[in-house]
């Protein structure tokens, strides 16, 4: 596909450096935001630049926070004693999202995956070890999605767990279809997989 | 959907303010960028903030140009004598992919639509009509997309185009499926449309 101007090839060709996004997607949306007042531009450019190199995580838990310690984190009317291991930050808001849980949350920021690359040390793997001891914390949920790579993940947590034999390891309950990814599950759904979690056998 | 950070609630929101991107996609993206490097980000805002502010349209056929005659006006190897009137810049696009013109444009900039409140003072309908006297226009193919509205607007230019009996009038061949839009059809269906394109009666 030809353009016939740079500043239109550029955002087309950045745009679809997008997920999902094709080249007829990304021309359909410059030519949208060339409709539409620069004020829509300028605030979706804005908004990007901002999120991206403004953003930070909490130091507790890594999920994505305007602060130090995240609102979750912060919040005292949490349950500090149920950690949600999760491998993302699209999991935690989808938990979130159920209303059916009162604990706090670890962000793995991946799953172990040999393919790309990813090993235990990629993974915020090291910061949830050394959050236990000294800590309240009584359980762990691993909460992570049943495709191979979260099994191989879930199992090496497990394993590393063991160290503290006081913390009861759970992972969410069957309800999620095996090799669905846990964010796609609807809301009842994976909200009784948090309430109906397995304990897991040591 | 709550997101635990103002950065990302604002980027997903600006994001899905764009056609066919919902919140759940908008979030997609948000951390597609997040994840990758902040470059990814920087090049993206900045070529759409370019794109709007520095986009200029070519002074004789309002196509999207980076100079004030677009290349297709300034291209002497172009048969000027024909001048094929679109809609809109994509259909100049798809048109130019199909490889089958060598004539030029003009761009209305829209579609007569009483219900959207777009009359043909809202169009380039003006600027076509002052373009052809004085000028080597022997042909005017109206290649607008077989809509409702589309069919509106090529009946009252053709009205308009009868102050001028030298110049004949086309429209663009069978070949496009009735109610379909321009940009959807094939290469090859799209090309033909023109090379068979069909002269109207007066
Ligand atoms: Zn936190
Ligand atoms: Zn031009």
């Amino acid at each position: 596909m030809e353009f016939p101007s740079k500043l239109i090839e550029n955002a087309v060709g950045e745009l679809s450096k997008l997920p999902g996004i094709g080249r007829k997607t990304a021309l359909r949306l410059t030519l949208h935001l060339l409709k539409a007042d620069t004020e829509t531009t300028s605030s979706l450019a804005e908004a990007l630049a901002k999120m991206r190199f403004e953003i930070t995580y909490c130091r507790t838990c890594h999920n994505i926070s305007d602060t130090e310690e995240c609102s979750i984190c912060a919040n005292k009317l949490r349950d500090h004693g149920t950690v949600c291991v999760v491998s993302d930050i699209r999991d935690v808001i989808a938990i979130e999202n159920t209303g059916q849980y009162q604990g706090v949350y670890h962000v793995l920021g991946g799953v172990i995956s040999p393919i790309e690359g990813i090993g235990p040390s990629d993974l915020h793997i090291d910061t949830l070890l050394t959050r236990i001891p000294d800590s309240e914390i009584k359980e762990i949920i691993l909460a992570i999605s049943p495709t191979m790579e979260g099994d191989t993940t879930a199992f090496f947590l497990s394993r590393k767990l063991r160290e503290f034999p006081d913390v009861h390891i759970s992972t969410i309950a069957r309800g999620i279809p095996m090799g669905g990814e846990l964010e796609y599950a609807d809301e009842i759904t994976l909200g009784r997989s948090i309430v109906e979690r397995q304990r897991q056998a040591k």
